[in-house]
């Protein structure tokens, strides 16, 4: 059997990072982001096209100078809940901080999201980094990378701990026996750890794919080792075929040498495509979008937030790049790392540097559906991505993929013409997780 | 205009406080507790009959002793969002403990909830106060009431600030001039108090109800002050209509004392209707009911709870009921304080405490619809309510009160004929909260 490429849709909502002006688009609605007629409209499409999930992101924190998607913005797991009975296959990921959500309450809100959605639910599992988002929470300054890491490895391992509390066959219901529950299928946690205790049980059985799917987006060295531990989903950094191939080679090595198979941890690229009839129209288009979110006081807190929401408008923009190194340091992020690198290198000022971080963005995807066709079944060839994370400026763009493209990849074999399953592990091919306490006692 | 009685509809799923028995019940699925379906059934037959609010109690901590609603189940939020997009009128009043979430994370969720469903989300605002929650939140005891209380005003208030946060025209959209955001109608909140601190702003803007509306259960000295203080709407203790008329008067006063309008605060009382052709009918119906429930363990589990989760089956059940008064201090629980003096008064056996805990859930609103009708009426012309919060046993149950009590309410212009508003606040005539900081501004 070849190998299928798994698709992803992201939608936006109005704005997003690389998405600045989504919202002067009068296609989409300027309330789209708090809509939840909108998300079931791009659900429901997704799912028409038999892509296999719809990933939310998230942020906890926002000032006046961040990107228009994050200002005013439904919470992802209300927002999930309320798609998912109004589609039947797709997956439903959602992003939640480990860093300020107690493991009892993220088991709860994903297992009943996986049950709501009989078996579609995924948790992208994030860190938070920065100070904006910590003053949300009663701390002045965010959780230095180590412990923040620490924190999460643990939490995904509670939280799977209270997943598994009941065994599949805890409910017998029998009425003529008098007997609702075996309380001997119900089992304690009583975990006690670095960042947690938690004794459990959950109050929730499992769903219809055992445990919701994990995912995360690890590109630091700490994030690639979480990722090959636990993450069985995983969102890419991108940039080039050469760089794709080289996270995916170390990704699914790092995988392999914990200990798991890396079939069971399934690589999405970022793609945002760019579709028309001819390359030529398509790259017309692909400028036009990069014109439109060519906002230059938008990139520049766009730029602080990498640097965990710093406030780059206070300094020169002619002069030398400033001095943040201690933001990196302190983040962690290995992104701010290789800005800081770039602009040392090349001697930027931070003006240059702006505007090449929002160059960055485009998509190597862009041209009519063959090119696209191929550029892909290339790319995944390659080794670089088991599937895409796809985002499109509006339906005009998403439709011009789903037609024009999704067919050629189908032709190719490359891609599914039905959903192999009604649950998200079952059309990502992975394995439903064994019940921890039902092995102790087989 | 007559008062008119507002009726809002508790769903159980299977079993819960009061229904140990549901689940023997062949009209009910066994896992309708955690079954999405179930509960838009429910949602959408008390929209039908013009009810003001779906009511989802919760709990956080379970063991094999506990009554099966609590078992398995889904958690509120999830539950609630989901069934949103499938109703159009009805209030969605979802229990989040203020102890074991943060206010941010409380306001993201209660906030798009309202989004979600165009005005009509409501807070019931509970403190956790059992040994077994506080174990699966990392603490070894559970906080002290006052803390508890202290906490849980101070949550509230932080919530309602992070809900203004946004300006009503904080986003003009306005193309021609580039204008997403007006920066200068989004306020950070930067509260420092004795329990929370949090900078703000949410990045979530209001609903057409501008605040969701605030529920608590206040029986407590402190809790009364609470609710006097903050609450919207209150599930009050019940009890007999002297009880309940009392307590009534009591929260009327309080609130006006702490300067608010008494008519802004709604008190709902708990009533499970057994409603048949004839009085004689309906007593049988409600015998039965009471039969299945009557499963003696399990009211011991039951008794335990209202002590914090103690668990009663180490003791002699013929012997006196056991000094356990310091668990009813270290909760505060006044339910469990009135428990130990009367079983100190009648000097009675932990065996009859156990039977006389069972016997006080009887209903006052038992018989054929007019005499029902006539209770209600009665109870609600001496202050005893303004709201019924109506538990069924089953479909059958509750269309015996939709079908046959509803209409002579009606008839009596003691109930509406049709929705007053789309919105949970216009349907129980409770303003909108002005904005805080729409109005620093005018």
């Amino acid at each position: 059997m070849t190998r299928k490429i798994h698709l992803a849709l992201h939608p936006y909502g109005v704005g997003g990072p690389g998405q600045h002006g989504l919202w002067k688009d009068p296609s989409v609605a300027k309330n789209a982001s708090i809509d939840i007629n909108y998300y079931i409209q791009q659900a429901r499409a997704a799912e028409h096209a038999l892509f296999d999930a719809l990933f939310i992101v998230d942020s906890q924190f926002i000032n006046a100078t961040y990107p228009a998607h994050y200002l005013n913005r439904l919470e992802p797991l209300t927002l999930l809940s309320a798609v998912a009975t109004h589609t039947r296959h797709i997956g439903l990921v959602g992003t939640a901080s480990s860093t300020y959500n107690s493991p009892f309450n993220l088991a709860r809100r994903f297992g009943s999201l996986d049950h709501i959605s009989g078996g579609r639910a995924g948790w992208n599992v994030v860190t938070s980094f920065d100070t904006g988002t910590s003053r949300n929470y009663g701390l002045e300054e965010h959780l230095d990378y180590t412990t923040r890491y620490g924190r999460a490895l643990e939490s995904v391992r509670v939280v799977r701990g209270l997943w598994d509390s009941y065994e599949d066959d805890a409910f017998p219901a029998d009425v003529e026996r008098g007997v609702f529950l075996d309380p001997s299928k119900l089992h304690a946690l009583n975990h006690e750890g670095e960042h947690f205790r938690v004794d459990g049980p959950l109050n929730l059985s499992r769903s219809p794919q055992g445990q919701p799917v994990i995912f995360q987006a690890g590109v630091s060295e700490e994030g690639r080792d979480l990722a090959a531990q636990v993450a069985e989903g995983i969102y890419a950094p991108g940039g080039s075929l050469a760089d794709a191939h080289a996270y995916y080679t170390d990704i699914k090595t790092r995988t392999a040498a914990a200990g798991r198979d890396p079939e069971h941890i399934k690589i999405f690229i970022h793609g945002g495509p760019v579709v028309r009839g001819t390359d030529e129209a398509a790259r017309r288009r692909a400028a036009e979008i990069l014109d439109e979110d060519n906002d230059f006081d938008r990139n520049v807190g766009l730029l602080g937030r990498a640097f965990g929401a710093h406030d780059f408008s206070r300094y020169d923009l002619d002069a030398p790049f400033p001095d943040v190194a201690h933001l990196a340091e302190k983040g962690g992020r290995t992104g701010a790392a290789k800005i800081i690198d770039r602009a040392r290198a090349e001697n930027l000022t931070l003006r240059q540097v702006v505007e090449s971080f929002s160059e960055r963005r485009t998509s190597p995807f862009v041209g009519a559906p063959g090119t696209v066709a191929d550029t892909i079944a290339d790319w995944f060839a390659a080794g670089t991505f088991d599937g895409i994370n796809l985002a499109f400026r509006n339906n005009e763009d998403l439709n011009w993929f789903v037609d024009g493209v999704v067919p050629l990849l189908q032709e190719r074999g490359l891609f599914r013409t039905e959903y192999e399953s009604d649950t998200l592990r079952g059309n990502l091919g992975l394995p439903i997780p064994a019940n921890r306490n039902s092995l102790v006692r087989a």
